[in-house]
């Protein structure tokens, strides 16, 4: 089994694909100034470009982890988490709240999805 | 190889089948009146019952990720847990403290099995 | 497929193998007196130790997760980190602010990889 790497940079790759399985980063906004809906539409579009990448879609998603600096915008992510989501084909997922590398940073997610 | 899903509900699925893998949510007790230990064991079960619906037991755990939401949880919490685990089949596992979306729920166990 | 459990203790093992999947433990450093560089290598050395008893290594790493009990200490984490790891073969990462069993500890990280 043969694993790729997608889009490495000095500390860690964007996406890893070991035989079915793909693993993305946690990936953070970079437009910080959005509140915690824009900043997790930024994520969310992020996962779709690096799932499609690896010749996956949401649809594929297996496991969500999501970090939120403050656990009341839990409800507001949500919103757009649901939106986003294909509802045939939800996860299973964690949200915590957790302290990230940037303090204008809201929100953090990192998936696992098959490749299909 | 295809994806089973159960138990999906708004949001998430309670467990997602990946050929031999298992990923369960992260499961939360729903009786938040039990002490850290009560809260464990309900968990426990759950997960229990959840790995029986995959085919799957506690036998075959791989990893384990448990948030709580005071560290000072983790030591009545690791007494439910060597109670409840297959001595001879230990996951992985990380203990940390973390916030969680019910400030009454004091812990969240997250994990990976094996269908075998 | 069959698991195969590297150094169990009363808790949890250290490492698991689950066919081409490798899963350690979440790794904390046994010297506390050491500041945050000093820690993140003894951690490093411990993850080579226990993916060398799998039979892989640094470059067949998939996923970390990161825990710092101070987010300012990523920094110095991460020249560590950059030094240890294969700069061809980057895993996916995520690095969070978390409380951990041991309030003299600084950092904990937990990794998947391939046994390839």
């Amino acid at each position: 089994m043969s694993i790729v790497r997608h889009e490495s940079g000095p500390i860690l790759s964007l996406a890893v694909e070991n035989g079915n399985t793909i693993y993305l980063a946690g990936i953070v906004p970079k437009n910080l100034k959005n509140d915690i809906k824009g900043q997790t539409q930024e994520v969310l579009a992020e996962i779709d470009r690096l799932l499609a990448k690896c010749g996956s879609s949401k649809s594929k998603l297996l496991q969500a982890t999501i970090w939120v600096t403050d656990i009341r915008n839990r409800a507001p992510m949500n919103e757009v988490w649901t939106v986003w989501t294909d509802p045939k084909n939800l996860p299973v997922r964690a949200c915590i709240e957790a302290k990230l590398a940037d303090p204008a940073c809201l929100v953090e997610i990192m998936v696992v999805a098959a490749k299909g």
